[in-house]
């Protein structure tokens, strides 16, 4: 009987997974107001399947944004790993579209209860890909993570659903307005 | 008779420009919620004299807007025929202040009605500004008025209230993180 379980649980992680991946993609084409029965069926399961993985949308939208900040601070642990000496701005760049794209989603939870703890992880990981851009004299002393992201933050909220534009005016606010 | 109706328009105008002046101080300082009689207090008139000069508390908050928006104008025009090189880097400082400062008044107003041909106003002066810049080599060519003054207000919009944290973030900005 134990035997029989194994495969049940594993259909049940794959279904969650593809209820997830395929949330991701349709909030972030629609927000938080996506169709939960658009979403089940791009994942190839029923509704009450869904209902079962979520028990409400705004369970189902507190998953697809943590997931989503996982990513991206797997993401900067991958770039802080790697060769580019532009990790921070390429960084930087997927964090402001990522963002803009799904920032309508971020203001329908809130700033408070799950959400909440990952601002502290994105610190984290840049405080440590700009520790990187210093030495690979990429980026001067003496900016702070806080205000380095309240920037990013900033640019994103006037991008709404426009990363070209968060990507634009981040490049603006990257290399400042100077002469080259 | 028409002579004495000339001391008594003299009177009212000076009590607007008063209770306008004591209205931006104490918005500045309390936000969409000042306190009415602390106003009339501040300017020296009673309430019935601020009743009658704005029938409303939003239009009061509109006038206190469009002033501080009309400053804010004049303040890029006699900077434009100054003789600093810097001036839209110093500009941009002021208009970042102002804006953190006045957001909870901005977003009580709505971005629709009075406030909404203020945008426009802004951008004009701005792009004279950009233009002096441009030749006197402080300002690289290529930036549009609509993405440097979307940068400024998405750092205005971390910065709330915070005036030093709004100047902070805009010489990030305007510097660029790259090494000096």
């Amino acid at each position: 009987m134990a035997g029989q379980r194994t495969p049940q649980r594993a259909d049940s992680r794959r279904n969650r997974e593809r209820l997830l991946a395929a949330a991701s993609e349709i909030v972030e084409r629609d927000g938080a107001s996506a169709s939960l029965e658009e979403i089940a069926r791009r994942a190839g399961v029923g509704s009450a399947t869904l209902h079962r993985h979520f028990h409400s949308r705004r369970e189902l939208l507190t998953e697809v944004f943590l997931t989503g900040v996982q990513q991206i601070v797997e993401r900067a642990v991958e770039l802080n790993a790697g060769p580019d000496d532009n990790a921070l701005a390429v960084w930087l760049d997927e964090l402001v579209r990522y963002t803009a794209s799904t920032r309508g989603l971020a203001v329908s939870l809130g700033t408070r209860g799950e959400a909440s703890g990952c601002h502290g992880l994105l610190e984290d990981v840049a405080t440590e890909l700009m520790a990187s851009a210093v030495k690979a004299g990429r980026l001067r002393p003496g900016i702070s993570p806080t205000d380095l992201l309240a920037v990013v933050n900033g640019i994103a909220t006037q991008a709404e659903n426009d990363p070209d534009m968060g990507s634009r005016l981040l490049a603006i606010a990257l290399e400042g307005i100077g002469p080259v």
